[in-house]
């Protein structure tokens, strides 16, 4: 017998018979003779007809009452998935964030879970009821509820994996694992069984939504064993866990891409102490992200060229900041350009292994493809190049790995 | 300065433009200076949104569940008007009934307030700051969300101006007061600008749904003052009030009418002790309330007719009821008529003034509607008749009593 925490995202619950499939889903496993508790979202729209609302309510809302509005999602769901389990005689109830209850810090909105009462769920449980929580949502310390921020549902079933000591957190969404590479382009990408929470938090990261980064995190903090998989099929799915528990490590698990970011390049930036933090300083003052940066040395010793990304959301207004301090920053041009792709070879297997980031350039050159920028972490090499050979590069990369399926 | 209870109805929230004209109603005795309290139901149609998935999660629904999930709509409801409010400059926050708390029994589904704890509420109302109530939810015993059955928020508003010791309560909704008769029916019909308690509670129980017979009963034991107003039209609506606030009492207040029972006769019952304990008794087992009773005299000592109504729904089973019980209650035939309808006379004049059921027989007579059945109180006379005759009936007891426009 094991504990097993079940979470269901938005399409999973889509309509009442996504709903009833989800508790015909979570049957098997209460027959099985599992001790199961279900975290559930909105119905897939659900959240985002709330926000819509709330946004033509008032444009400067309140994050109090904008967490009262949308957290009835969740609370929809609850209550619907605890009614088909109790109709297929599964003795089941809701919890909401109130009730539990799931304490928050009171930032509205995006709140951070302080910790989950578990003592009368635990014994519930233990007593043959299965819980069916409410996702997103928590209390605030001000007695009004809070909600996590988007995907936060996520969160709430780590966070619940870990209060209960679960032996697993299965994630049940609309793909079936996570995977060596967007499957829609590379067509030999195969689902992994294993990967690692740093793996997995590097995907998150780059724009693989299969988990939010936080829930991950979580994950990782309190080694909760987190299942990605689809309710759709029925098969096993990726189990995120601990490098310990993955034998044989690939030295790269996945190719991963990211079409968010934007490319500026500096021209002639005058090359003297404390020109980064006076170009970079403005951009944090207007909340905008930096991502990878590469300055040239110098030729002549006066100027150099300097270049970065941010979200290709944040460009013009990164270009706005700049502009409005060239006398200041003494460059002679800006040169932005929103046509690029960061792609990343992620694998954990690279901390003990050479000549990784060689194979990634000399695959890139061999396709004539020219690397604008490159950045690396401990387990993460990344490259900016040009949008339109996305396809290639990923394919190419993905080969030379040895990641392609047989 | 007064203390004003506000509640508005699904059709008066049913959309964010429709929100925006009640916040905008709401600023208008704000700033006039009175002390607001608002409570909202939900946008129409949602609650037989979630009713409808309820429904289809389970037939044999849990209460509980069922009430977790339909009292999201007015959580919604009370959280955007809150936003809307905020936005014009109201500082104006929600209260679900978990947070006041609103403590109900633990009869899910048609639970009853047991009190409302206003400490917080008025002294938040004294700083300035204007509840935003979600109508037609409370908190059960066992720490889970109850509502208050169908037109609970009508309730939900009574409830907490007696509790606040408001000045008046006003029910918005999508007519503009009571009238002397249905005006789809009797043109000359009059909005009244004064009803008492009692006659208010005839008319709401004879299915004028104004105002849920509930909530006038709540409003008549603790004294409130209620308005029934339109949220569409800016005019007063119809004050209910005490007996005694009514200076010039006419007679009659109001004609009123329900085609929703059936008449049953019992042809040839035997006219012994018990018969009437034999037939009511089975037919209360079976939960069918009976309305109207008429039992003819008896013209051979042995046997008689037996007349009564049923709610229109009922019929079929209470034929069935009385027909398995044929042998032993000794009748000679059943005869069901779904096609009758009930017209009453409603005033509390009628106390005080003789003569007003002779007016009713003798303005029916001179059309030559026959009546069936009669039953009175104190403030009522209903009489069954051809369903056909309704129109005619109404109009001519509209003119008989004096009600008409001029």
């Amino acid at each position: 017998m094991a504990r097993i925490v079940m979470k269901f995202g938005g399409t999973s619950v889509a309509d009442m018979t996504r709903i009833k499939a989800v508790a015909a889903r979570v049957k098997r496993e209460v027959d099985a003779g599992h001790e199961v508790a279900v975290v559930v979202s909105a119905m897939s729209g659900e959240t985002n007809k709330l926000v819509g609302y709330a946004r033509e309510a008032s444009a400067l809302h309140d994050a109090r009452e904008y967490d009262t509005v949308v957290a009835a999602g969740e609370q929809v769901t609850a209550g619907l998935t605890a009614l088909a389990l109790q109709a297929i005689g599964v003795n089941a109830r809701s919890w909401l964030g109130w009730q539990i209850p799931l304490r928050t810090d009171g930032v509205h909105g995006k709140a951070r879970i302080l910790g989950i009462d578990t003592d009368d769920l635990t014994k519930r449980m233990k007593d043959g009821q299965f819980p069916v929580l409410a996702g997103f949502q928590g209390l605030g310390p001000d007695n009004r509820i809070t909600t996590l921020g988007r995907g936060g549902s996520d969160t709430s079933a780590v966070a619940l994996a870990a209060a209960l000591h679960a032996d697993r957190c299965d994630i049940f969404t609309d793909v079936d694992g996570v995977y060596t590479s967007d499957p829609r382009i590379v067509t030999k990408a195969r689902k992994l069984d294993k990967i690692t929470y740093e793996e997995m938090l590097e995907m998150a990261s780059l724009g693989a939504k299969v988990l939010q980064t936080r829930s991950v995190e979580l994950a990782m903090n309190h080694g909760v064993r987190v299942q990605v998989l689809s309710s759709f099929v029925d098969a096993p799915g990726t189990m995120v866990v601990d490098e310990e528990e993955i034998v044989e490590q690939q030295v790269v698990s996945g190719i991963a891409y990211s079409k968010d970011e934007a490319k500026i390049t500096l021209v002639k930036v005058a090359d003297r102490p404390g020109i980064a933090a006076g170009i970079f300083g403005p951009l944090a003052d207007a909340a905008i992200n930096v991502d990878m940066i590469v300055q040239n040395v110098s030729e002549d010793g006066k100027s150099t060229d300097l270049t970065f990304t941010v979200a290709k959301a944040d460009l013009d207004r990164t270009v706005q900041v700049l502009e409005s301090r060239k006398a200041e920053l003494d460059y002679k041009a800006i040169t932005p350009d929103p046509n690029v792709v960061k792609v990343s070879v992620i694998g954990v297997g690279m901390r003990s292994h050479a000549g990784v980031a060689q194979t990634m350039f000399k695959t890139l050159a061999e396709r004539g493809i020219n690397i604008q920028v490159i950045s690396t972490s401990e387990i993460k090499i990344s490259v900016l190049v040009n949008e339109e050979y996305t396809e290639l590069a990923l394919r190419a990369l993905h080969t030379a790995y040895g990641l392609d399926a047989a």
